[in-house]
């Protein structure tokens, strides 16, 4: 499989930040969650897909107020229900590693929540599958 | 010049709607605003850059919740002290036009708020400007 | 047409700051937007009100945290379907201008988004249009 | 002393609301200090001022998506270094009294926090009092 | 009846603060309110429960960014629709009072809003009454 | 080591959901990661905390709007410079598992960000550390 690569920049701004000045992990994690899912509906097709696992993160260094992130995915794997990304976030005016997480694992489900085939199996760079519907 | 484009995605999500469930105009230029401003900066290297003018907007047809915005901005002119993006935002299911922008013009600024020039002539896809600081 | 004055005063908080500690160009847009939807809906006696259409704007100088903001609307036009407003932006302490907005278009609205009359001609200044509902 | 009155519109948004759809109290109660501290600001011609009492409170109706509240506030008293509202919000639709409070009492304050004499007997409407400083 | 008591610990963040830096007396009533319904929830094993009332407030000191509060709630009383609790929040580190509130009057409702008995005299430290539902 | 366990409670609120209106799992790490991070600081006596690593997550099951969130933590592990806490999140009404975390570890930073010793060995319930220092 040809590796698809996904680039979104977010800059760290004062509602982001911890008690001492910092950015919060849990908002960055947010950020990850969020920009992965919108990954995972465009290769998917279809906007009924859900966060599932997530492999062990890393946070590597800290990012402060007015730094710029570089959230840098990658699309892995695909299987019969789920769809895999990895992603790596860089600082990117220094390029310090801010944070790696390996597997962020979406599933396909119907209305019900229950996990269905999704089809998928190349990475697109479009949002032509979201047309197709 | 060789034009530049950069594609950012947004969800429409509950905390984005407005009295009758659709996109609030104000939040879809918020986005709009930061997310040209992260491009801007990347071009020109430089995180003291100001929202100086945008001109005239048209709100061709409103987004609802769990729509996925496409914000397709293109950088159009590169002044002494200014740089110049186009923005057009489209519904990437429907494919309908959601807003279009011709001109949203950033002046890069010293400390104290006046114009500087910033002696950039062509776009980049990357953020090595920044890096070079 | 006599012509309807409505000030609203914003604080910059910490939370409306960007990259630099000024206050978001999105953000005061994202204001202006949904107070000039306040004022249009007394004014039309109906909820279902979108915005259309905004002329040029111009940041004329920043803002920053701290800074107390009068955002002064006034009601300029009354079309079949439409209405047009006028805002301009100064720093409530200082008297600097901020933004200078000449029209902001609002469109009354059918279910199912088609534009519809409004019979309004002239501007009132209290609510008592959308009591009548 | 003549009476000041200021009325703020709010509009409820999904994101103001509870569990089961109406209006957060304490989202309400965030507007309504917030509000009252624009005004105080602006009637004692300083920013140094600080919530310091409200009398007790009452939520006679509830609020729901979609509705406009109007906060009618009054200046109800000047003393040698606080000032008292009063802030009643009703349902600008259906005219419901939606919150009741008698008073809400800011104080000037110096650097450190403590009590100042403001020097203010009487009401005013504009801002000119921030702008001599 | 033995009095259950229940605390909350908040951290003020950047988002918290108002114009001068200290924490937003409307945001601390926020959280008061939130996080007393949760109790009032759990308490009453139904999730249409209501802020009725609060007792008059005093804002004892000022709250900082980086400060850690203790939200000290009681349960103080049942009625037969309603159920009150007391508040007193405290600086965790200095020890120092930041509010005093003697009751928050939450109400059982129906679907309407009108009051329904709600079967509870005693306190309960768990979700078990959420749970038989 | 005795195990010390902390209970913390969540609204799913409108503002918390996704573009098919289940809980964000993005905003469900940003409440895990900012409750362990308070957790850790009246742990370890000391603001300057930061998370560090986190374990394998699970998202078991989906949360709705109006679902209330038990987040459960146990204080694991003391190390030099480090603790260790897992959280378990349940939906408090139907007690189904939402979320496993096996490890979240803090690390006491000093003012550059390294690592330095904490000293603690043992967990508290109460916050007398910070008002220790």
């Amino acid at each position: 499989m040809s590796e698809y690569r996904h680039i979104v920049r977010k800059w760290v701004k004062p509602e982001d930040l911890n008690q001492h000045g910092a950015l919060f992990g849990g908002r960055l994690l947010q950020w990850v969650d969020e920009e992965a899912a919108i990954i995972a509906v465009a290769q998917l097709g279809r906007i009924d897909v859900v966060t599932r696992h997530m492999s062990e993160l890393n946070f590597v260094s800290r990012a402060d107020r007015g730094d710029l992130l570089e959230l840098d995915y990658r699309v892995t794997r695909f299987g019969r229900t789920s769809m895999t990304l990895s992603c790596h976030v860089e600082n990117a005016v220094t390029g310090a590693a801010v944070l790696t997480l390996d597997e962020i694992v979406f599933v396909s489900v119907d209305e019900a929540g229950a996990p269905v085939a999704h089809g998928i199996t190349e990475s697109t760079s479009g949002t032509e599958r979201l047309r197709g519907r």
